[in-house]
């Protein structure tokens, strides 16, 4: 073989009260990247469709590279290779769009040199490429590779464990139409908290890991509630707390920001998320003064995959 | 009927990293309260055992006489209940003396006026017990009252998810032989925290749940990490570190303070545990210069009972 491609889904991180911790892959929405083989050493970007030409070509700084050289390292490879990132996820949208090419690039090399280990023995290269450009978070890129919902216990050494989604578990997410890059988003946050704070949303994350084990969908909503970084990153996202309010009040149980944002997400009922969608969109008009897109995903189980 | 009498566990509160949210009953220790039916209203306290006189006879301030009024007050019962207290448990040792006590009281009025509320109902008597006493919390009342592990989300309203134990989760609770007030926990705890250290401990908690769930014994153990709360309230048990550290290298899973301690309690399996507990009781005398006791206990999952 010599060239292979591979999708990754787009991805909720920071799960409610999540932060830095909690994420899960949604169907439809993604990124490819094609690897072809190299004689020499090292990755190269031969091309990057869809970011308006605003991504990064150098490999030291493109999260797909970064992710692809760590990868041939983990597989002991040394032929290099040359990627083609084709975007399917808007940049600074909280979609995971940086996860989402690295753990497409992971998986494209690692077709491409005939590997199969364990998905899981590739995550540290993920983590490597996002550590490089939006911090020392996996709750996007273990997703994205490896599907479902996925509980990051531990950055270093990596700890996973990979939580059960409930079958009728869907996701409305509705994207502004604006960007925020997650250094924004990442400069509001508190670097100390009352403890009665983390109290409060370590609890939620209890409830939220019992929530999709029991498949306890108002529960579920009740445990998306965050003190800690929904409040401060709020301000960031105009119409914020109208828009949440609309979810509800359109019978989400509940909503969220995913990711950095702005993208915000809800969890309803199969049979009421167009109707919870349109209340957000409207009131991201009517309140963010902002036009804005809405998807209606189911869980993404597989993650990275050949196409 | 004139006279009822209940039976509540002993329970491990602040389970890992689980301060003021997760608790669970065990087996084969306890407190006894009986309830005699009592003309006038109110509550009065017939007499205390077990306690070596130490406990207030003051109702205003004694635990099971505060939840015996709250529980009256829930049942809508007009009458009054005069209590007696048999204490199983040592008080101040990190095992939920108070909510014993608090949970065999509510169980014991309810038993007596024939009431069959489902015992959640009841527990808002259990929190308000403790609250007189020490501090808003329910990690002990919950599973005392309720039996087996307890997530406690939010305490006002309270909601609380009853979590599943494995089979086989044993306990190896180690004793030493010296008072630890609550309020003393209490008061070295800090006020803020960095957010690092939220995002450990709440990813940590989500795993707790996943490894009950789950039935992940290593996990759990790994899970049991605390970055808030244990350092801070260790300096207050002599041999702390060692202690656990000998239960680690014994083949325990993990240890932990219980409750606001002195008592620590370690996971391991059931056939480890005589081992265990040894080890942990000789690095108590050899390096906390103190005697302590073992016990190895199973999640008592009945809680609150007739007896």
């Amino acid at each position: 073989m010599n060239a292979a491609r591979a999708f990754a889904p787009a991805t909720i991180a920071n799960l409610g009260p999540g932060f830095d911790m909690l994420g899960v892959a949604v169907q439809g929405l993604g990124d490819q990247v094609t690897a072809t083989r190299r004689e020499r050493a090292g990755v190269v970007i031969e091309a990057i469709s869809g970011d308006g030409g605003r991504l990064p070509r150098d490999p030291q700084r493109n999260t797909a590279a970064i992710a692809a050289a760590e990868t041939l390292r983990l597989l002991g490879v040394a032929q290099g290779v040359a990627l083609r990132i084709d975007k399917g996820l808007p940049l600074g949208s909280g979609l995971g769009s940086s996860a989402a090419s690295a753990a497409a690039a992971i998986h494209a090399v690692t077709l491409l040199f005939g590997a199969e280990p364990p998905k899981e023995a590739l995550l540290p290269a993920g983590l490597a490429a996002e550590a490089a450009v939006s911090g020392w978070h996996a709750d996007n890129v273990a997703p994205a590779l490896l599907g479902g919902a996925v509980l990051v216990r531990r950055n270093a050494p990596l700890d996973i464990v990979r939580l059960p989604t409930p079958e009728t578990l869907t996701f409305v997410l509705v994207t502004p139409d604006f960007e925020l890059p997650t250094r924004d988003a990442r400069a509001v946050l508190p670097a100390r908290i009352p403890l009665g704070d983390h109290v409060a949303n370590a609890a939620n994350v209890g409830a939220l890991v019992a929530a999709l084990y029991g498949g306890d969908m108002a529960l579920l909503g009740r445990a998306l509630a965050d003190s800690i970084v929904e409040p401060a990153r709020a301000p960031l996202i105009p119409g914020f707390a109208q828009v949440q309010a609309a979810a509800r009040a359109a019978g989400a149980w509940g909503c969220s920001i995913s990711g950095a944002g702005p993208t915000l997400f809800a969890v309803a009922d199969a049979a009421r998320c167009a109707e919870v969608g349109t209340a957000m969109q409207r009131a991201f008009r009517d309140h963010g003064r902002v036009p804005s897109k809405v998807h209606i995903v189911a869980v993404d189980a597989v993650g990275a995959r050949a196409v």
